[in-house]
């Protein structure tokens, strides 16, 4: 039911956070926490462990469990530990660009992974570097480590006051010795929850599916503009601006988040669940079945099935092969017809009109090919359902859409849409439907990339890049 | 949807096979081929080619996609080819027993793979080995190259005279220079199957699923006691015995095989779903929700759902993580709650009653620890519902259950069962309400795990192995 | 001073045998020994060990150090072990062909490895295959499995019958559960010694350096057509030929031994210091100082420098990167002058007059370069002097020189020679020289690549694939 | 003849470097001069390209065959490149200690490396850390960096200010996208040379072996305090100091560098057959046979058995087998005397008395263990004569002395040294001696090591660390 291995590749988030305070097997826990956000980035992953007085760091290139193994995990011995899933190597650099990053010093040890991005990078570089500052990695995650350098006071201190200077998203671990500190930025762009695990460790995670995954118990949400401090002392939290205001990414409850996890106390299954009833009653169709696209659409199909009472069937088996070890068919086996990620259960789709269900589209080309699969396999109708809204608009937040030409809905009606892709209905889900489906309460979240209201100001260089927006 | 990653862990089938023949991408349609029966061995696999004069092989341990690099397919260029994906080990021997086999001789070689198990394979290689015959494998499917060399005339007629000597279960497929021959056991215990592909192409697969994952177009199967040589003058077919009956297996439908394949004209998931209604209305219950076991209780779910009118709900996430490479959680972690393989939706089920529906319970461990899971999650009851029959006795023809003693329903019944597992009821499909499930005509299946109906004779070693059995 | 990183890459003996009786760590005591002999063979090297019951393979292609992890030859534990290295893949099959061979059956397992070349193998092969043998690998060395199946009687009579049908050079090992079995040709082709280690514990090697180097004691050579045996009771030994006569490889001392051997009594390096003493004077030179090819033409130089008079030095420096993994140079660089293997010291040469020495001349490409790299330095000559007779005739007794075609020597006199690679003077040590440089006794050795006098009959097969050689 | 297995593993040099400036095949001339110079480092090796306007960087840890994989040589294209072999990782941080640095920078990349080390680096890192420079690696190279960039001006100018504050030895390449900069401390205690390939192509190497293994012309030897710039409009030089002394490190000719490397005009090849004809000539010894320990002990030893004229042998044969990947002999099968590294040619030294020639005592372990080993052959007496002068002192540029508390000569007189290896006389070459044997003019070298005389102001971490020195 992940998506792991993702059959659209075509949206992306960039990582996912874990840590671990003060237990003896924290680099385990972590592990075990990385491997539960592994969905959140699979391009590269890497540990931060501290005993006490000395930081070690292991990083690698794939997944959890092929870039560590046990020997490493061991070598990470300590009772403080943070972790990172990274999704892009946006900018190149490979493994300089993987998390945590560890800095020297003669002050001690800094480790420090990031879960967002930062819309005046490229301005902040800037300035540091004229001032000094010299860049090792192409990743903008880098820039705070500068910032803090720079500041004068306790670690709390400096982190208030560096992160002033930030604008965009960002969920920051930073692990020293002895303490570990978190901060989410004002908006609350992206999810930050902390638990409890044995009798005084603490667990910090992107999504609460990883707290559930190492036998931690769920204490709070980080809030926006928390910077919170953890030590053998407890915790200690401040906020960074007066200027605050919650403004959660939808798009974790489309697509995102794991089923299992809790967001800001919504389960993300109900929630995608809710969102395909809703989009029932939105859209009503008249068919036979009603299919998710596996896994990502599975939850709103059921909900979609229950409401209009149609039948929910498997006619989408996903195959096992479609990571990059795989060796992909050729030209001439695809027109033969090879079809790798996803296989048709014939007999359930022959003759039918078919609802097919999925949480998102962003370019269209999966969907196209699906729909091609189900009327090669005799289907008589395919009706598309989508519980997001259209996505018009890029995310300057951390989700590594294609660029905006690229994105369907930014240049095509729904009708024209249905048109590109085959399908004989076509129907996406209102914003206010999605808020109503997921249960948020209105105001509190970000939707710009289907009603282009940014929470953030954008500086000139990501304007440019999408000077398509008008 | 699929069992690759294998929750259970309980039951094995040894193997599937795939062949190609005159196509001139025969090493890369058969490399596809073997990943869409992955479901069906992962500790090892192979392939063998021809060009039409020479034979060449590779293989290894582990997944298709690892064990395969696209230059390895490129060197096993040739227009016809032979591969094999293999569960056991038994016997040891690692790479050594990894199939295909390719047998040189100063006549021509010969490349051999084989799903199945032979019940008189021992008394066979005593016979061989004293006139002289050396076996360099464990495995019991290099008794049939040996009977070969020991025969005289057309390899047609050198495979029937083989095949006389040989008892169980076995789709054989041999490989020459520029031909291609199928043997299927007498009782059609295994599934075997013809398509075809390009202009001229030939594909044999153990499941269909891999014959539509190649993009060829299904012609027909093999019936029990077939031989068949394919060559380029087309078709020949023989019997080797008059005494035969056709008893597929129906854990074949159960759980082996993927529910995108059709067996013997009947489809795999909508005979799973068929199966989850008539459990419905053999044993219904009262209660708030359903709940499949990811990945293979889902389709009987699904059935017993509709049928029960009750909600289904994905209460259970099943984690990507669960492979080899992976480092388990030590028992500190363990006890602690760390829980690897499947996830529970916390909201989804508490305070709720849960139907929970799976296809087979072999040793009852896993569904012990489900059950004990769900409970904790806050369920206030768990009735299981299993879509086979009680497995009571062990299986001789290639499915690797736990041992005789270790089947929990061949020394429980499933009251005693119910407590043991924590269950509030418990209740099997009966044989006949498998059976009208499936859809399959009275008579022509093999339930010997489930009533002891072998149908061949046992031979004293398979005896011995199992004297518990009264 | 080894040739493992062999410069000459033009002729290669055809494999190492080691084994080990009785001593608790048989295992460990083989990787070692295997190592010392790597010289014999880098392509693929394995070890069968016995824990008295058990028959436990282990191989790879590579170098034993690359091959073999702790963890591997941790699990052959055992009391006894046999172990090869190989050169030559010949035939193909890559890791099939390596040995130590596992035969199971139902009589006991046996273990085997051989180091030598049969001169009939085709003709046994073909009448074992008409009378029901299967062969997996193309190596000539699994005859002798299929005869052994073949006789009656103790292992020992049954090892005797079998040989006596099988012409050429040979050194077998053989492991059953508890005894190791040794058999040498009867002209004593391959050398094959025995030393006592520990308290009780035996160890086999085809060379003495091995023993020395696993720290046994040197008892014996085995003799021309000896078979022994080795079990708890001590040594049985028998002959299986009347028909034996001495004829110990020269090439050995020549080139394929390690110079701490000693071969029958006779130390490696001190023969090839007196072959280079020989040389000089059967062919005194009038020049300033001389040169050896590094490694194996140092212990030569070392004897004509001191014979001659004239100062040694090291001209030629050999580079570390020549193995496989290396990148080559591609043509424009080696145009440029990259030379990988060798440098030269060019302060050394420059307007010296240069003895050149080296231990043989195969294909004369090697000697050609060096001769240019030395003349482009500034030697003002280059005098090339050969401790081996001229190579005019293949060997079919497991040297694997190029083909016959490809022997500078079959189709070149000296003179010629000298011009093709452009040396001053070029002169070979004669067959008298080398036989009373190396110190043994008239008759007692074979001399058929210089000469043509074969010791065995050829077949054939061996003629036809020499038919140039009048 | 080269020392890149080296048996003595006591001492060790930090690094070699290799560059390329405007050849077409800038990367592949770096992978094959880096190859050349592996003898200076082991550890790790890595390369930075530029193609003019793009700066690429590719490291790994272990030899430069295994590290780099063609793919990564021709990822590396461009027109200029600049590589690394790296001994220690010292520090820890593996990966990240690996030299080429790249750093990004909104002016454009630099890439850097350095052989040497700084005897300032702890303070310069607290000053650049307390002025807001943040360090990712423990490495010492990373600060000429930082220093770089708070200059303002040219390239050239920044460089030469930075290099001010920065004592101790080195040998700086910087890389931009079209200039190639070098830099070579005050007193020249590294070498570091220039050639040119090709029509207009620039080649400079920590040695001039690198230079011929790429088929360059030497042209010259860069300066003590010589800063120079190499672009496309040529060379500019200047010099960073007015208070230059040349004062070449002599281990490089004892020991660290390759016999064919020309060190300011002199072959280091017979400068160590010089030594060892002056060590003849200070400590003659009545004996039968000179043995040399290979590879390190061979050149002196061929000048010292010229001088005294006895005879030269191969008496120690050198394994191939003592690398990392290795499975060392466990304790019991040491004291069986499995003897990995060397072995003994028994029947060359049985009853002789033997002058054991070597370079270096550092430790005295292996020398020990050796003499062990020669009189365990039957040695009558083993007279050790050593071709460096007693290291007395720890070395702060860049050679990897054991601490000063384990150099023997440092706590042991030659007579006591004598007793506790087991030698019956003991010699090393007198200072005067060894600056005879090089040929060097006086007073233009570093021989801090033997007689405490340090070229640079000592800081007092490097005192404290060293406080046993009186």
């Amino acid at each position: 039911m992940i998506k792991t291995v993702d059959i659209h590749q075509e949206m992306h988030e960039e990582c996912g956070v874990f840590g671990v305070f003060n237990h003896h097997q924290a680099a385990l826990l972590t592990y075990h926490g990385l491997n539960a956000l592994q969905h959140r980035g699979q391009e590269g992953c890497g540990m931060v462990s501290s005993d006490g007085t000395l930081l070690k760091q292991f990083k690698g290139e794939g997944l959890v469990k092929n870039v560590f193994k046990k020997k490493d995990v061991d070598a990470l011995k300590g009772i403080h530990a943070i972790g990172h899933v990274r999704y892009s190597t946006s900018g190149g650099g490979g493994i300089n660009n993987v998390q945590p990053f560890l800095f020297q010093s003669q002050n001690g040890p800094l480790g420090l992974c990031h879960n967002g991005n930062l819309v005046n990078a490229n301005k902040l570089k800037g300035y540091l570097e004229q001032h000094g500052s010299i860049f090792q990695t192409t990743s903008d995650s880098e820039i705070i480590a500068h910032l803090l350098k720079r500041q004068r006071g306790s670690m709390l201190t400096r982190i208030k006051e560096s992160l002033i200077y930030v604008e965009g998203s960002f969920a920051f671990l930073f692990l020293l010795e002895n303490e570990l500190y978190l901060a989410l930025d004002k908006q609350g762009l992206r999810p930050l929850s902390i638990g409890k695990v044995g009798k005084s460790g603490i667990v910090i995670s992107s999504e609460t599916c990883a707290i559930d995954a190492v036998g931690a118990k769920f204490v709070r949400d980080i809030l926006p503009g928390e910077v919170l401090r953890i030590s053998k002392n407890g915790f200690e939290s401040v906020f960074y601006s007066e200027d605050r205001k919650h403004q959660m990414c939808m798009m974790e409850y489309v697509y995102f988040a794991r089923p299992d996890s809790q967001i800001e106390g919504i389960n993300v299954y109900q929630a995608r669940k809710a969102c395909g009833k809703v989009l029932a009653e939105e859209a009503p169709v008249d068919a036979d079945i009603v299919i998710g696209v596996p896994d990502s659409g599975m939850s709103s199909a059921i909900g979609f099935a229950e409401a209009s009472k149609l039948p929910l069937e498997l006619g989408l088996i996903k195959n096992k092969t479609s990571d990059r070890t795989f060796i992909e068919p050729n030209k001439l086996l695809r027109e033969q017809g090879v079809a790798l990620k996803l296989s048709v259960v014939k007999s359930v789709i022959k003759g039918k009109r078919v609802v097919l269900v999925d949480d998102s589209i962003v370019r269209g080309t999966t969907i196209k090919q699906l729909i091609n699969l189900i009327k090669k396999a005799g289907a008589k109708e395919v009706h598309v359902r989508i519980t997001s809204p259209e996505i018009k608009y890029p995310c300057f937040y951390g989700v590594d859409f294609s660029t905006y030409d690229e994105l369907i809905s930014a240049n095509n009606t729904p009708t024209q849409m249905k048109d590109l892709i085959g399908a004989d209905s076509i129907f996406f889900i209102s914003i206010e439907g999605l808020i109503k489906g997921v249960g948020r309460k209105p105001g509190a979240h970000c939707t710009a990339c289907y009603n282009k209201e940014y929470p953030t100001y954008l500086y000139d260089e990501l304007k440019q890049a999408n000077k398509e927006i008008k």
